[in-house]
């Protein structure tokens, strides 16, 4: 493999000491870039694009060629767990993902068995080693599973859902049933996150978009015991480096001790959080991720450098920050926003980086 | 006025001592009950029943006829204030609440005036004097309003919204007219509240429904300034007694500190918080209002009172906790599960009040 030409930002996740902040976006490569909107278009739909090695790999590289972001995100879905299990994932116009065969009973979760990635996201796999060979070294490779609680939320509803009634409703009255739907998304996320990392990713990320839904003991309960599980099975090295991982909780703030003690590396943080109060927090254990509000990038340039500064500024001096959004980029934002956002990060974050002299 | 039956919500608002935990549902007036499902059918729709002050209140006691509730809550709407500044709120069926004529531009914003309650919401006055009347002194009547980000979100958003995409490029783009509509809307709900006050209301709740979308200094900015500002407008005293202010921000799980210092009596939490750490954070300040989550209700009696046993556990003894959800009671809930909610929690308190013999 070519050496890594920029390594900021998994020296930011292992807490060493870098020249300036790293940053990258969640949903970096998406419809709010023209390029991926005419890529989109070309192969016909979102799914036409995931399951196109070339053509996935094609999108995850078009915001690097416009932002000097300091890592790159295989283009995916979080749902391609449980599309593999046969659930039929479709995206309708304006409404989020769904499943042809949502599972709701003992006999459909009795039916569901633990991916073999190799065999059943062979175009993920091929992914991930595309796109790792194209980038030949410019910024490390991340890649990504949805959280298991997430999964469950998505084929258990059989899609979006404002309350998760009947993803709560199992987890109260049939428990037992739910923790088996659960562990058989962990095993699930263990070898597809240890496959993309034998494919090329230097680094993984699980979004657990939904733990925030969850009162603070069935959080523990049902999404971060499944989250250590998936941490302990991961692969702790390879190329003969460590593999960090980012647990990611939307709506985590509360919870953040405890998500540091998972044995993850980097603690992914939304906008509601002080960013600064999260390091009092967490200490050594981990770097933090994050934390602007995509809102802020449809303000004024102005405004945005204001807010990057801030939140450089609130977590202060030291290793172990690595820059982002609180949630990905949504389509209305002006792609020279974004470029805005990407130079504040950089230029503004030297001075917190400075050895003292 | 008749004197006062049952003033356990009062005491427990004021951190005195009291025999049992005294609870009350949001949303205890709703859908999940047939004869409130009756009531709405004869009155036509919602808003006719808001605005008719014998239904409002017809519909206000039906649950406390049900159950042994600690206090009732003026049935209607928080959009009002909007709706009486010629908004022109409706509903769709499905949908949430609606405006007709959102408020988008400076000039719009300009047009707007503080409210008159006794001239713009003479229907809401006089459900709350027809409700205290009704009550006869049965428990505590609370009166309520929307907090000013929360109505400004629907006022400039034209609805419900996932992202609050406009109101967050307003606050971000245009502060000052930000500032304008939310001051504005401060001194409506100050008016507001103190009318209600006026008619009968014994204590009152701002609902903060969506401050928790915003980051932690936008909220700080946007929304607990204003809610600050409401406390210190509001009477302090009515028929001899204080008048308890209860602020709900739903998602501020991580922001109690500063909400308890807004000068309010207690402080509304969601399921995501466990309320002995809450506890714990705002000490003698204020009491704490909540917070099971209302999914619990879809599981069975055993589970539903394990949960409460297990919040109750958390508070532990002492004074200053009024039970309640998280959120609203959902229309899909079993009454007789919403009974044996409040039953457990009378039942299951009494050892936490018990006086050291």
């Amino acid at each position: 493999m070519t050496p890594l030409k920029n390594d900021r930002f998994l020296r930011a996740l292992m807490r060493q000491p870098v020249d300036m902040t790293p940053v990258w976006m969640m949903r970096q490569a998406g419809r709010y870039l023209p390029e991926y909107r005419a890529s989109r278009a070309e192969a016909g739909d979102f799914m036409a694009l995931c399951t196109n090695p070339e053509r996935a790999c094609e999108v995850t590289l078009q915001p690097l060629d416009r932002y000097p972001l300091d890592a790159a995100i295989l283009f995916s879905d979080i749902l391609t767990i449980p599309d593999a299990m046969g659930l039929g994932l479709y995206f309708e116009a304006g409404e989020g993902p769904r499943f042809r065969k949502p599972v709701r009973t003992e006999e459909d979760i009795n039916q569901l068995s633990v991916i073999n990635p190799q065999q059943d996201l062979p175009y993920v796999i091929n992914a991930v080693s595309t796109i790792r060979r194209e980038l030949n070294g410019r910024v490390p490779l991340i890649g990504f599973s949805g959280s298991p609680w997430t999964l469950a939320t998505y084929m258990v509803e059989g899609g979006s859902s404002k309350d998760f009634a009947r993803c709560k409703t199992m987890a109260y009255n049939q428990p037992e049933l739910m923790h088996q739907l659960l562990d058989t998304l962990a095993k699930s996320v263990i070898v597809y996150l240890n496959a993309q990392i034998e494919a090329g990713a230097q680094a993984v990320q699980i979004f657990d978009t939904w733990g925030g839904a969850l009162s603070h003991s069935a959080y523990r309960e049902l999404s971060l015991q499944y989250m250590n599980q998936i941490v302990d099975g991961l692969l702790k090295q390879h190329e003969g480096r460590p593999v960090p991982v980012i647990l990611f909780t939307k709506g985590g703030g509360q919870w953040l001790s405890d998500i540091a003690n998972s044995g993850c590396h980097a603690v992914g943080l939304d906008w509601t959080t002080h960013i600064g109060d999260a390091r009092s927090q967490v200490g050594d254990r981990v770097a933090l991720q994050g934390n602007m509000d995509p809102a802020i990038l449809r303000a004024s340039p102005q405004r945005i450098r204001e807010e990057v500064s801030a939140i450089l500024s609130q977590f202060g001096s030291g290793n172990g920050h690595i820059f982002n959004l609180g949630h990905g980029i949504t389509p209305d934002i002006d792609p020279e926003h974004a470029g805005v956002f990407v130079d504040a990060v950089h230029e503004l974050s030297v001075k917190y980086h400075q050895k003292p002299s």
